[in-house]
């Protein structure tokens, strides 16, 4: 592939306190990512140069940039859109500082306000921290938010993506009696719709979609519960009059195994746990989080700061190497799918 | 070990139009078995005789005998308790039959009474079906409930044995509304009690406990439901009180890959997906099902009939071997602490 031709991806560093120096730089120690793709780091000088000695002798080379497309993008050189905005004294390693947390939103703002002016191709984020965002007097929950709003983005779900397993949620981080009451005929038709999205963006045209049940057994018809019955397949029944392949709700402790074997392309969990469960034991270093519903494309590694192992050099770069793929995955697609 | 010191098992062929026979016959090809027990079958030499031919040139020579102590447990020969109540054409291969399903009962029937003599150190049972016990006249809801009432056990619960994974549940054929509603401080806390009894049964004598939490996160201090603080840890409190080792709410999505690595000893489920997800992932085709509370040591596999591939020879026996062992084991945590 022609240099050019290589998607530009940012790389947001994350928390300067953290992890995500670290799991950045050593995802572009792996030479196959040059191949891939032309990545760039937004983040701040100093702070890689902190991080360098955690990679002993194969510690890359800095290449600054003001403009990314202008950027080395060769094994031993790491380009970097450098904000100076993380003063290495003000970001001690593993504690919740407001600069760190500051730094790691213009991280964010930047990279994408680039993602949305067509200058890049799309963004991969390494974590923030929540509790350091708010610090600096910023009150998102999370990177989603921060994304919807900078990009004036209506309605924004997250898919996870393992090696073999691609997951999205009727609900996530509520209650699960509360989840129970989401699992609604209109909010499984939308997250249906949302499975199929998220398939089409990673380059499959017409995915097989299995929903899974909430109940053991996906209910055993209605001796376990009812929800199959009244909410999940008239929801399915209205998606496959749209054209759409859908399973019938299946038994949720086997769906996830049979996706993982190729049976499906995408498996609709209806709360927090059945879904995060098959994805944490399949993918627990290499999972990643993709926001589908924003106008740019944007991965992210599947895993927080990691305070307590922060500036050590054993964090893993896994997760951060599969949210790389994942975004050339979905730029090479949306590129198919305008040609 | 002496041949008498190997443990008596009862190997029962299960319902002999599914895939029962096929796993018993195809387990006692392995040569490490009889290294470990004494295994005999209970069943129907004519249903063995069908199955053989499934097994190609390794098929062995069936041994008949009247008291299983006097088998011939060696490779190459299968020792057989001839129950002659399941004429082959009355036992279709992959249908229905009341036959079959009253041979399978009468399989277990006849290994429970040895093994409640004292003639038999245990019981490994293939599988049976419901639907054709039912049409036999018997009206249990599976071997669970025929063992508790055959042995006069009150309170019988289902340990489920992976690889690295053991998990007992606090409510499992259920709706997912009402799994909710049992998660009570006073259930939880008897769970707990059935996780150390399983663990002791194992031969771990004072194991470490994980108990999940309902909810994402285990509820996240309250933020997410409150049963957690409510009811959860309550229990978990009261179990420590009396010198059980037990863990705080731990996070589902977690919990169970901690485990896997060894960090607990068994893991207590709050429903039926949360811990057969995991389970049926790690160990598909090799899980145990082991009845707690039983005054007879029995393990099953962790499968149905599977009438779909009956004689076809396609079926795994790995979740028998595994049923095998883990008897095994059982049978050795007795014998340790009753010397």
């Amino acid at each position: 592939m022609d240099v050019q031709e290589r998607p530009l991806l940012a790389l947001t560093l994350g928390d300067p306190s953290g992890i995500g120096p670290e799991i950045t730089l050593k995802a572009l120690l792996h030479r196959e990512v040059f191949a891939l793709c032309r990545p760039f780091v937004v983040g701040d000088r100093r702070i890689l140069e902190r991080t360098m000695p955690l990679l002993g002798e194969a510690a890359p080379t800095i290449f600054p940039v003001t403009d990314p497309a202008a950027g080395l993008f060769e094994p031993g050189f790491v380009s970097l859109l450098d904000l100076k905005n993380a003063d290495p004294r003000d970001c001690p390693l593993g504690e919740i500082s407001a600069v760190s947390g500051n730094a790691a939103v213009e991280y964010v703002f930047t990279a994408t306000d680039l993602a949305i002016a067509g200058d890049i191709d799309g963004i991969v984020t390494a974590p923030l921290n929540k509790a350091a965002m708010h610090a600096a007097g910023y009150t998102y929950a999370g990177h989603t938010e921060l994304l919807a709003e900078r990009t004036r983005a209506e309605k924004v779900s997250m898919l996870l993506v393992g090696p073999n397993l691609k997951v999205v949620h009727v609900s996530t981080h509520v209650a699960l009696s509360e989840a129970i009451a989401r699992v609604t005929r209109k909010r499984v038709e939308e997250v249906i719709d949302i499975a199929y999205e998220s398939c089409v963006a990673l380059g499959i045209p017409d995915p097989l979609i299995a929903v899974a049940g909430l109940n053991p057994h996906a209910g055993e018809g209605g001796i376990f519960g009812n929800q199959e019955i009244e909410e999940i397949q008239p929801a399915i029944d209205a998606a496959r009059a749209r054209g759409l392949r859908v399973t019938d709700p299946q038994p949720g402790d086997t769906v996830f195994l049979r996706a993982t074997k190729g049976l499906f392309d995408i498996v609709v969990a209806m709360y927090h746990d059945q879904g995060h469960i098959p994805m944490k034991l399949l993918a627990f270093d290499s999972g990643v989080n993709v926001s589908v519903g924003l106008p740019i494309i944007r991965t992210s590694v599947d895993h927080g700061t990691a305070f307590d192992i922060a500036g050590q050099g054993v964090a893993s770069e896994e997760s951060m190497l599969a949210a790389i793929d994942v975004a050339v995955k979905m730029v090479r697609a949306r590129r198919t799918s305008a040609s």
